[in-house]
């Protein structure tokens, strides 16, 4: 192996590597995997690096060795990371919520921390954009509303998370389930919404990590109970 | 316009679309946009959703209408998303400290209301194993560390959010980053972490989701600190 493959593959890639190739759809429990030797040379990485990250994967319960016949492919894992290239096709609405809501707070407490003026300005008119859209037009709701959540994004400073956030948002755009997201959407429910969206930019512009952070969790949160209850007022009126 | 495509083409994935062509290497301020009609055929979406998504860029400042004259690109956008399949080549490990700060305290909050008996005990398989690992072999500190963090990611039972770890972890693993990493590690702190990390199963054990969410802050909290210390260091005794 050369210096550089040396250099670059570490134990915590091999790992990487082996957790992908287990994902696949032919690999089915107890099937063999090929041998140390194998994999090292597939996955152009050291045979230790190899060894080691299968002591991972052994713990875990992925794999299991029978000494002197081999590895073999465990129990498949509980959960399954999605691929991100192509979540809309495999996420779903209640999974984004719970999502939203664990990463948006952090937006917003960066975002007060981190907004420029501008990013601030651009906030409050997409705030009135909002006010002016009729009930019905859903279409305009989703854009505008996205627009919003993503300034905050872009404010909060971080080219990582505002990857996150657009991967998430674009489950959340799929069509297929705006008719919930319709459902969901009352003048009442908007009217809180629109409240909560002010008092999110009113701690953003005042520096205020904390509060901006506890508005979004706020707002994510009744969204997701509107969400929740549109979803079950389904079950009730359906025959 | 197919009724399907009617469906399925709304204003928010026109923007989308409309964001990745801004986004493109050949897009130079002033330079003129094609025609709404032209974009609509281009992205197979109706001419409405794309007046409407053009006016949310030019609300944001990233494009600009001249009366007669047509539609121009504005100024590169303060904050680029990152590719999500390239992160490792684009991030970097401030970024990456600051994401898991965002993203990992809610994750052990899931995973302190949804984590099996099974999930459990294998955090704290990979607790011990940890406590056996000498300071100097950093590649078994990443690996096992990252796996540990990784169980607690997937007891969180969200898809969604395994794969935004996964995508951060990739960063972390880099291994242009190591150098820093392993500076950042002292005895005293591996210490410290393992009674972070101890606390951290404690409270997912005992369904605590708030003081897990607490514990995993903390933690975090103090290796972006650690890391700071390190490159700060490293600017005092340089040359």
């Amino acid at each position: 192996m050369d210096e550089m493959a040396g250099h670059t593959a570490n134990s915590s890639s091999a790992l990487e590597k082996l957790r992908q190739l287990l994902q696949q759809d032919d690999i089915q429990p107890d099937l063999a995997l090929p041998t140390e030797r194998e994999l090292a040379e597939r996955f152009a990485v050291g045979r230790r690096e190899i060894r080691r990250a299968l002591n991972v994967l052994e713990e875990e319960g992925r794999i299991w060795r029978k000494q002197g016949k081999g590895t073999f492919v465990g129990p498949a894992a509980p959960v399954q990371p999605l691929q991100l290239q192509d979540l809309p096709q495999q996420s779903n609405l209640l999974e984004v919520m719970e999502a939203r809501i664990q990463l948006e707070p952090g937006l917003a407490r960066l975002a007060a921390l981190r907004a420029s003026k501008e990013q601030i300005a651009l906030m409050q008119r997409l705030l009135e954009r909002m006010h002016n859209i009729t009930l019905n037009d859903s279409d305009q709701h989703e854009l505008w509303d996205s627009a919003f959540h993503r300034a905050i994004a872009e404010a909060a400073g971080n080219r990582l998370m505002l990857s996150l956030f657009d991967a998430i948002d674009a489950v959340r755009r799929e069509p297929a389930w705006q008719h919930l997201r319709v459902q969901a959407r009352t003048p009442a429910r908007l009217e809180n919404y629109d409240h909560h969206h002010v008092r999110l930019v009113q701690h953003i512009a005042a520096r205020q990590p904390v509060e901006a952070a506890q508005a979004m969790r706020e707002h994510l949160l009744a969204l997701q109970q509107a969400l929740l209850e549109a979803i079950n007022v389904g079950d009730e009126e359906l025959p």
